[in-house]
């Protein structure tokens, strides 16, 4: 019997008599405070797709930060708010101590065959079997992915140093690897480092206050993707007055464009 | 008597017995069928902005167009999810027959002084003094922008001439002119027309399903862009399955980056 993967040991979500799923952080996606942002995100977009009237695969969810969620036990509650006859609207809350700490809104469609074009194209790199891996230091949800950083990544010396750009490329994947699945695209979705510390070398306290994915791949590209790399990017677009957004795409191994994400963040000073 | 802006006219809401706000569709607003995203949304914001509960300015907000808003009546509910400090977080929802029609998040936070530097830099272009004015043809509210096209227009011919890139750029402001605040800046982050148009030449039917607006000034820089022209930018990145995405940035005449927009729009083929 191998051991479950710690991304379903996270994912484990206990239906309750309200309709609501009961779930646990998971030491394993622990961050400096709490769980890794993603990690939550996953579980709010699992309580979706686990929940007996989903219609369809999802289209977009926005997950809101409203409070740090405390080590243990929560609940997710996901109310589909409309549903049409191919579309369908929900708004979720994950609960500690019944109060929010997270906010959330998806979309979910059953989605047709239609004309296609991707426009954000994986740029040319190298390929991840010619990319070292990256050594992980640091907070325990890090050591769930391989990474392979190719551009920006995390500054060496905390010198102060500042930089215009805040490009960050790289090739990630589950470690262990573990075929690609909606909820962990979605969680690959926040694996940036804040674009603020490279902007200034400077470890400014921070904390995501909200994250959007846009889904772009169906279950049978998703299936293609596999456990293989996703080459991941992300760039700051404005920074000022206490709050940074990043702009981010995922393409598979293929050059497939799966998601897109977008996610505004505080930081201190 | 000065007669009110038609921009003041749709952002009349009126604060019913049970804290929700009550408003009506505007005809100087139309679009194909029913209202511009673009006012729903600053409806949206609107009823956030004038609860009594409301800490801060906006940071986040992101609209889901659940259904086609119909012409008439409809009720904004907007409840603060959860207070912090110095953040607070909104679920929203306005309803019609009392059934959603739109859900929302929305962040407010009270914005302190730190360390600024916007990346998205708004390219160089053409003064807008130096750009000429867009003739306007078609739906009702695009009579309420002053637009000047300078890359990326409607297309002339809609002769399915396929391009590979969605870029369009273009100075808009309020026609009349009207000094700009968040709710005016939400409704300009939905002007662009569907990138999926531009890249086809083929008008098939689209409807947005569900946009986010990050806001990157605070109530003096929006004083500063007064009535003045803005740049708006959007570029197509992911089109497949009945659904595309784009992502934008506003700027004003000083070149300063106001807020990042991005949305997921349905197209039907």
């Amino acid at each position: 019997m191998s051991p479950m993967h710690p991304f379903d040991e996270a994912m484990a979500l206990q239906p309750q008599a309200d309709g609501s799923f009961a779930g646990r952080t998971h030491a394993a996606w622990a961050n400096m405070i709490g769980p890794y942002g993603g990690i939550t995100a996953a579980q709010v977009l699992h309580a979706v797709l686990l929940h007996p009237q989903r219609l369809g695969d999802p289209v977009a969810l926005t997950v809101n930060f409203a409070a740090a969620v405390a080590d243990g036990p929560f609940t997710v509650h996901a109310r589909p708010a409309r549903t049409n006859r191919s579309t369908q609207h929900w708004i979720v809350e994950l609960r500690q101590q019944d109060q929010a700490v997270i906010t959330a809104t998806a979309v979910t469609a059953v989605r047709r065959e239609t004309w296609s074009g991707h426009e954000a194209k994986m740029p040319p790199v190298a390929r991840p079997e010619d990319t070292p891996v990256t050594p992980r230091h640091g907070v325990e949800w890090l050591q769930r992915y391989q990474m392979r950083f190719l551009d920006g990544a995390i500054p060496r010396e905390w010198d102060g140093s500042e930089q215009d750009e805040s490009l960050t490329r790289l090739w990630a994947r589950d470690d262990p690897p573990r075929p690609l699945d909606w909820a962990s695209l979605t969680a690959l979705a926040d694996i940036f480092f804040p674009r603020v510390w490279l902007r200034r070398a400077r470890l400014t306290p921070i904390g995501t206050v909200s994250m959007t994915v846009y889904y772009h791949a169906d279950a049978d590209r998703l299936a293609q993707a596999g456990s293989g790399h996703l080459l991941v990017q992300a760039q700051g677009q404005g920074f000022g007055g206490g709050y940074f957004d990043h702009t981010g795409q995922l393409w598979d191994e293929a050059g497939t464009l799966l998601a897109t994400t977008h996610q505004v963040v505080y930081f201190k000073e």
